[in-house]
């Protein structure tokens, strides 16, 4: 019988023995855990960007997963820690937003917040709650602690005000929520607002009003070196130059506007 | 008892989650996995350099390991992707010439087109194969699925042309053909052929026709910040600079004609 | 029964193969290990920089952990590799000084010289002990081998001459020996030697003569942009910008005086 999994995301990169040190804490409460990184290269201290990819994420996990998540710039402070309950998922952060998606697409989330401090070490830092609080959370939810015990509901969660993709008439309004290690621009219009649209084949594609673009079905449908929009990996639609880096050649990043509209007739 | 080990190598890089979810799919479906990253930071779309390193790595893993290797640029196009029974080793990758060395070294190899869709899931993005058709398959034939399961033999998988290290009287010419995380710079010249053509104290190592060094045992035979050339890690002739980055203190890269030449005779 | 634990630490980074195949080794000698990354962000040759993260990390590992540290310039000399039996847990390592922090918290270690040729492959590459002695070395001892079986007692292995960090009076001075991820520098200024001194808020630290700011119990307490010294998750007075990087903004690096006063009075 395998051990539960524990996913990691934190901005903590992979030069220091940050990532390291929380391993051994949840090994120590939980010898079975099979640890999954996430990423730990969420720029530093951006809330949005780790709420965005631990959403884009757990879908793919089976049921009971716990998922670990610290970017964390209020460590410290009076924040609280959380631990929910979504989607027969376990996660633990920070109280700040990163449980925003999460928590958007899962309202029936059942959230409480760490307040049993037996169940932590005695002595923590106070500026490392990744191993001090959060690890020796997740092992021990991990090991079976029902959520309910690490301390009272939650109410009102922080939530990130993130940017709609909207609808108006024959368009989409949206904008660039990430940018991914190729350089691909990932936009927040999802495929299914797409399929709505109209077929992909007559859409159009503005970008910060300037690029224009189609909707292709895959990278190679265009020249090394040009652009395209493509319904990614993350089922959001992305900017993408082949063979390229988008952000790059293009000059955008996050918070480009992007506009899709029926347009193409032909 | 150990589960399989399955490997992973791909140009995903670290700072996405892409590699992150590959793992959760893996783990779903073959959730005894034992999953090694190889590495993620081949160059985007680089598929010479994977194919490299992925023929160095696999000699050091037990029989019946599975390794998954996406570099691939033509995600979502006909390209095939393919699974390989070499060495008694298994391989999944898309049919872009990333399994050239496996299958130069392995001419018994047999090798089968992912055809059989009832391994994958309905939903699959048409960018993001890794998750979506490599990963299941290789954590299918984890469980113990045989290979000839996914289709039909596959007939002249795509091979890259390589530049070949040949003798020339007593010299061997070839090429660097990788740099490394120190900035060695690895050629395509054996230890074997090296040792072929004469004694090591003997032998004159030159690349692009001006760099000229000696054959040394090891790093601190020459001064701190000299180059030397060295049998390394790969079993391959490499060029290094002491306690530096050869490949930026000698401006060269892969391409870089190598010469070794027995020419040294006090 | 979970398997044993073995950590890696070394300079590798993560773009070429050598963890990997590290990680194989071990696997084909230890199916059962469970394999945890410290770092392998060491930068290249910096062998007291991989002393202190190890032994800033070996806390959190639960008893009879083998950590294997590579950080290996003098790789293919007669420098010695050495297995230590310190604080309950096992360290293997080239004798280079990368075991001096691990020595000094543990004066009781037992130190052995690897020097039993029968545990090891019989080809080794000259530059690559990491794959070819430490890990299955590693491997050997997480499967139960004793550790006195791999050679006899090394006497006077060798330690790196470390700044101290000492009380003169009411002041502390000590020295930046680590910069992290974040940008945060650490020095060597211990959170009990701090203590010892003062009250907190009665604290004043100036950096190179220049730097002055206040301890602060969290980032939080000054503003964005701001600097602070906070003890920090490696138990060491840290010198931090909120939401930034002190490295950046202050340019310091390692090395930089670190003194610490009683000087606030009010």
């Amino acid at each position: 019988m395998a051990g539960p999994i524990i996913t990691l995301l934190t901005d903590f990169g992979w030069s220091d023995n940050y990532v390291g040190v929380m391993k051994g804490v949840i090994l120590s409460l939980c010898p079975e855990a099979r640890l999954v990184d996430l990423t730990h290269g969420i720029p530093p201290q951006d809330v949005a960007a780790g709420a965005f990819l631990l959403e884009r994420s757990v879908g793919w996990f089976p049921p009971r997963t716990v998922h670990l998540a610290v970017v964390d710039p209020g460590v410290g402070t009076k924040r609280r820690g959380l631990v929910a309950l979504a989607g027969g998922q376990l996660f633990v952060a920070p109280d700040n937003g990163l449980l925003t998606h999460i928590l958007a697409a899962h309202p029936q989330a059942e959230v409480f917040a760490i307040e049993n401090s037996s169940l932590l070490p005695v002595k923590r830092s106070r500026t490392f709650h990744g191993r001090d609080v959060f690890a020796p959370i997740a092992a021990q939810l991990a090991v079976g602690l029902p959520p309910v015990s690490v301390g009272a509901r939650a109410h009102e969660p922080v939530r990130l005000t993130l940017p709609a993709c909207r609808r108006e008439g024959r368009a989409l309004l949206g904008c660039i929520v990430y940018v991914d290690h190729f350089g691909n621009l990932v936009s927040n219009v999802s495929g299914d607002a797409l399929d709505a649209l109209g077929p992909p084949d007559r859409l159009r594609v503005s970008v910060a009003g300037r690029v224009v673009t189609r909707v292709m079905p895959h990278y190679e449908a265009v020249g090394v070196g040009e652009s395209l929009a493509v319904v990614g990996g993350f089922d959001r639609l992305e900017i993408s130059t082949r063979n390229g880096n988008a952000a790059e050649s293009l000059g955008l990043s996050v918070g480009a506007d992007v506009r899709v509209e029926v347009g193409i007739s032909e």
